[in-house]
């Protein structure tokens, strides 16, 4: 089983890092570039059968260490077989 | 128009972050992760009503700025209207 979690700022939530992204595009000549997101994917290969646990025990993963409750917003995705 | 860029290490180049992951969250209790894989996606909003044009100069940016040719691939989904 796999869990796929995105993980992206909430909204409202300065990330310097899109900020520096874009002004450098724009330094290259990258004119049309409005606006930059970022987001950070982790991909979990987990062992066990139950999808509605493994979301539940992979959410608890995201509150304890994989994401900044404060500031940060995620959601977890479970694919089976692969 | 948006394109959605998704960055990750080529087959066979070492995560450190990813395997640094993977052990805090065994020593937190979560014994069923195998394995860990990050991945990271850029979001741009494009001025622009030409997706191949677009798909051409995003592929430029990649490879200049956004992403680490030696290490890294990555793929660009082109989003248009949203």
């Amino acid at each position: 089983m796999r869990a796929i979690v995105t993980i992206g700022f909430k909204e409202g939530v300065l990330d310097p890092e899109a900020v520096a992204i874009g002004r450098a595009l724009a330094g290259l000549g990258f004119a049309e570039v409005q606006a930059v997101r970022r987001r950070k994917v982790i991909e979990l290969e987990l062992a066990g059968e139950d999808p509605e646990a493994a979301s539940a025990r992979v959410e608890a993963m995201c509150e304890q260490l994989l994401a900044n409750p404060v500031i940060e917003r995620w959601t977890v995705e479970i694919v089976e077989g692969g």
